[in-house]
């Protein structure tokens, strides 16, 4: 039995399954908003012990506990680096050791993204495929790769497709760059345009559904039922997302030239086929072999498989 | 000793090496404009037997032949199809067993760039790193992956960095599609948009330089000596396709996270190191990890370099 932990900005997914990966147990907690590195090592720990009693057992029983992190992950030295979106986490943290101290099992950690890719290539919608770029769109846009049947991280930090140009000197980014794909597609990019728009006297119900739900972000159920409504200006700026997630995927096909491109992240999750065929037909105009485009799928383990992909990471080699 | 030929759409650069990779004879002629695939297989084992005869041997003395090829390579069926900038090359043709024929040694096929990028990576300004991503910066932007050691195919097409998008709905690029990094930095398209400057009545002294030297096209070297006249339109032209280059570069960096891109080409060969700081430059405003750019070198082995790395695919396993 091994554990598993998706570790977001928002919240913390908690799993354990059996040797095959099936779910024996899970838990959800919100990740906190103040205190420091250890304050959110705690609520993971808190997370998982959840997870293990629905599952009953002890987090001591596990044979070990994989962690997908954001921010910079060294694997070698266990310590996540620079986490901006988690509370106090600018600088470096001994999160192996301080985790495995609190749950009484060995941790492994990993890249959120690159563990949730890993997941769909070993358990999910990429099983058929040797080469997987995987598209995880949410509030930003990550990417994970494998090739040859390998995870691919270059020197740490592969992957980063939000940040792929798709329009020179274009939107500015949450990064601080401008014209990169997530300026346009992410999720907080889309919101920060939304209360732009809104506040210059566009008319949008996104705010009034926002609002009934007791939500403070347009969340991805909040986009879904906007879009549902017809909302014109959720219509407008998605419509925007999906051609720079066309322009974008495609320019990293181009260059990888992969099987198979599974999109997952909380809003395809969410918005779900319908949105990923429209995301392939974006890409078609901008593939240099267009006779030949990649399978372009939807992540199938959900919600679940950044945890579950994590939970791969404490495999026994 | 084995034989390379870098089979080109306006030149066939034939080489002879030892052993150790190092030149015994080179010699160059001429694609052929008309005709068909067997006309271009004779030049090429023309070329070859003349870079034999300047190493002292006969074709039929070599161990085997290299070729790195334009258009869809199939390497195990020993041909290739589509090389559109080849006269009568829109099927396929079996190269291998025709030019293996003409020659009396043993043929491998490879595509054009990515044997570039192996040469530079095996024997070049890549020699020192594990993982690399090859610019060739001509007519085209061609581009060839080393990753963890090895080359990076993906389903045969990979690299097509050319066709990565940095404007969305902008320039039409040679290959129909809008906003390639190859519409604003290809020296075909940059050819194209001097002629279009021009018949605007916009003044330059490109033509002028081209004319001069008994060209019929506006050749790297026609490009280098009118940016040294300080052109203005040369300079314009240059800097919006240094732009696009330091967009486009980034963003596949982005994506791969390598150690080092080479910059070659026979534009980038031919402008040379400042050049190359200047596409880094460039690259840097999109550079997702900017504190850690990826080392940006040119390359090495010069014009040479395709052929010599196409004799590396005939060496024994």
């Amino acid at each position: 039995m091994r554990g598993g932990i998706d570790l977001g900005g928002t919240k913390i997914q908690a799993v354990v399954v059996d040797d095959a990966s099936a779910l024996l147990g899970q838990a959800r907690l919100p990740t906190p908003t103040e205190g420091g590195p250890a304050d959110v090592s705690e609520a993971m720990a808190a997370a998982l012990r959840e997870a293990a009693t629905a599952a009953g057992v002890q987090t001591g029983d596990l044979t070990g506990v994989g962690v997908g992190s954001p921010g910079a992950v060294d694997e070698a030295a266990g310590t996540v680096s620079s986490a901006r979106n988690l509370p106090g986490w600018e600088g470096t943290f001994a999160l192996r050791q301080d985790l495995g101290g609190r749950l009484g099992a060995p941790v492994k950690l990993g890249n959120d993204v690159q563990v949730a890719t890993d997941a769909e290539f070993q358990l999910g919608a990429a099983r058929e495929y040797d080469s997987v770029l995987g598209v995880f769109w949410g509030t930003g846009v990550g990417g994970g790769l494998v090739l040859d049947g390998k995870p691919w991280v270059g020197r740490g930090s592969a992957g980063e497709i939000g940040h792929v140009v798709v329009r020179r000197d274009g939107a500015r980014c949450p990064c601080g760059r401008r014209g990169c794909m997530e300026a346009y597609a992410g999720r907080g990019a889309m919101e920060a345009r939304a209360y732009r728009l809104h506040a210059r006297g566009e008319h949008t119900v996104l705010f009034d559904i926002m609002r009934r739900r007791g939500r403070e972000r347009l969340t991805s159920g909040v986009w879904a039922r906007a879009l549902r409504a017809e909302d014109p200006m959720a219509v407008a700026i998605m419509a925007r997302a999906i051609a720079a997630l066309g322009a974008g995927v495609a320019s990293a096909q181009n260059i990888l030239d992969v099987e198979a491109v599974i999109i997952g992240g909380g809003l395809g999750v969410r918005l779900g086929e319908p949105y990923v065929a429209r995301i392939a037909a974006a890409m078609q105009p901008h593939l240099f072999l267009d006779a030949r485009p990649p399978q372009v799928r939807l992540a199938a383990l959900g919600d679940l498989g950044g945890a579950v992909g994590a939970a791969l990471l404490a495999q026994p080699a």
